[in-house]
């Protein structure tokens, strides 16, 4: 069974979305990436930090998921990572109420000796340099490193980014990111000039539109699944990337079917995120639910 | 062989985009439905109305691609349809400039003699009123009639509207018009109370996100294809929905499959729209030429 590494913030969010509030609820990159991979291989050997504020009852959760929470540091004098934001009447956008990094100003990536045959590796949105420092500590270059960024990285990091782009095999990235990125409007451009960066693989997500897969000058697409309501879609972008990268680890393979594939389980699982708020849409899934959406998405297109 | 009538303006366009600038170029819903249906089934028996402005060379353009120009009426006294327009950077919004209807204010169909065995209508997007007078003066009810419409109706003509849709059997809609016409955010939930309006079978197009077709309760969904540049969007839908109906008509079928195939070749024929300003983009293609868009489209899902 191949091993896999993910890395990213584990959080608490408040959220406001037309359909109600939640507060402080468990959330972060590394939450999301690591709950939805855990369907497809465990354990996922998640590397993160929280602070003194962190609920034992979500850790347990999370090992009970099948995480390895051996990897996630907690810091007695800090409080953990905390984003507040509201969505919009279209759910497409959102604003930031509130972000405290807490514990995320001073992220030093600890790698268990545990954790160090790493075959697959998920760098989650974080700061570039942290997600450089993980591919830099682990003694052995993965077989294939994933990245996810954000708009902030691009805008007040690039330098650092574009390292770290240098040194990823597949870039997870959203259309906006992708434009601001390359300065390309033209998806099929701006993934050419990701390429040119560094990754020969190039995911864009564009949110309830779907998914772009550029593998070596071929494409995929899968569409997002006409949904009746979407509730939360924090953490969609996170899940879509945990499904992803997940499957590849169950086939241990990245060859263009794997990821064809695994953009249809990372989209499945993405769509189940945005029916509750937070990580709630994706706990206690079966096997069937999974196979049974990923059947819906097939059928879409067929 | 199946008789296709199609019914829309044919006018000029004054259009600027990013790439550039056109006057008084040929548009119109109805010249760019016909263009693109004439492609699948000849003659297109277009209905439609001109000034005295209109040009000699685009009325045989029309006819030598297989239109049928004999119900477009002439009237000395009155200037075409005209519409300028602007396009943003990211060329998915626009401003209009300025509208003319001139000859189409007053605009009473007339349907000639020899289009009178009508097995499929395609009503594009008019005064709602104009297309209930075609339904209205044929002699018998066509096989399938299909309709375009937009926000300016909704917002202004919402009971004669609900009166011309609840006569149709497909209404094509963009998603934000699908969303102002029933309220519902979700386009699931939208095309269902679009069904309770009368059409069975809805097709809602997502511009650069592609097109949704919902029958009896099936979802099938095209994407569109990541192009390189998108010179010109002016007409697209119509072209979209110009190659769906001669699909439709070329099978003499309106079943789920055959429709889901009028998806694809109406979202093949929109991609060459785009590509070029005003009807440009969509003459003097090949039939190897759709075919091979075509291809691409089933290649970038499959």
């Amino acid at each position: 069974m191949a091993n896999l590494i993910t890395v990213g913030s584990v959080a608490f969010d408040s959220i406001e979305t037309p359909f109600g509030k939640a507060e402080r609820i468990l959330g972060g990159a590394g939450t999301f990436i690591s709950l939805a991979a855990s369907y497809f291989t465990k354990p996922v050997n998640l590397i993160s930090v929280i602070g003194n504020d962190f609920r034992e009852r979500d850790l347990t959760m999370m090992q009970e998921a099948g995480i390895n929470t051996y990897g996630i540091q907690q810091k007695t004098d800090e409080k953990s990572f905390f984003w507040a934001g509201k969505y919009f009447n279209d759910m497409n956008h959102r604003e930031t109420l509130e972000t405290q990094l807490n514990v995320l100003g001073s992220f030093d990536p600890i790698i268990p000796d545990s954790y160090k045959n790493c075959d697959y590796l998920m760098l989650g949105n974080l700061s570039p340099a942290v997600q450089q420092t993980v591919i830099d500590r682990l003694p052995t270059r993965p077989k294939l490193v994933v990245m996810d960024t954000m708009n902030f990285w691009i805008s007040s990091f690039l330098p650092d980014l574009k390292t770290t782009i240098s040194n990823v095999d597949v870039l997870i990235i959203n259309d906006e990111e992708a434009r601001q990125l390359t300065g390309q409007y033209s998806l099929l451009v701006a993934a050419r000039v990701i390429n040119s960066m560094g990754p020969n693989i190039v995911v864009i997500k564009k949110g309830e539109h779907g998914a772009l897969l550029f593998y070596y000058g071929q494409i995929y697409f899968v569409p997002a699944l006409p949904l009746e309501v979407v509730f939360d879609p924090t953490g969609a972008g996170d899940t879509f990337a945990g499904g992803f990268i997940g499957h590849l680890v169950k086939k241990d393979s990245f060859s263009f079917d794997t990821l064809k594939e695994a953009m249809v389980y990372g989209s499945a699982m993405a769509s189940f995120c945005v029916e509750k708020f937070g990580v709630e849409g994706i706990l206690g899934l079966t096997t069937s639910d999974i196979e049974n959406r990923v059947k819906q998405f097939h059928s879409l297109v067929s």
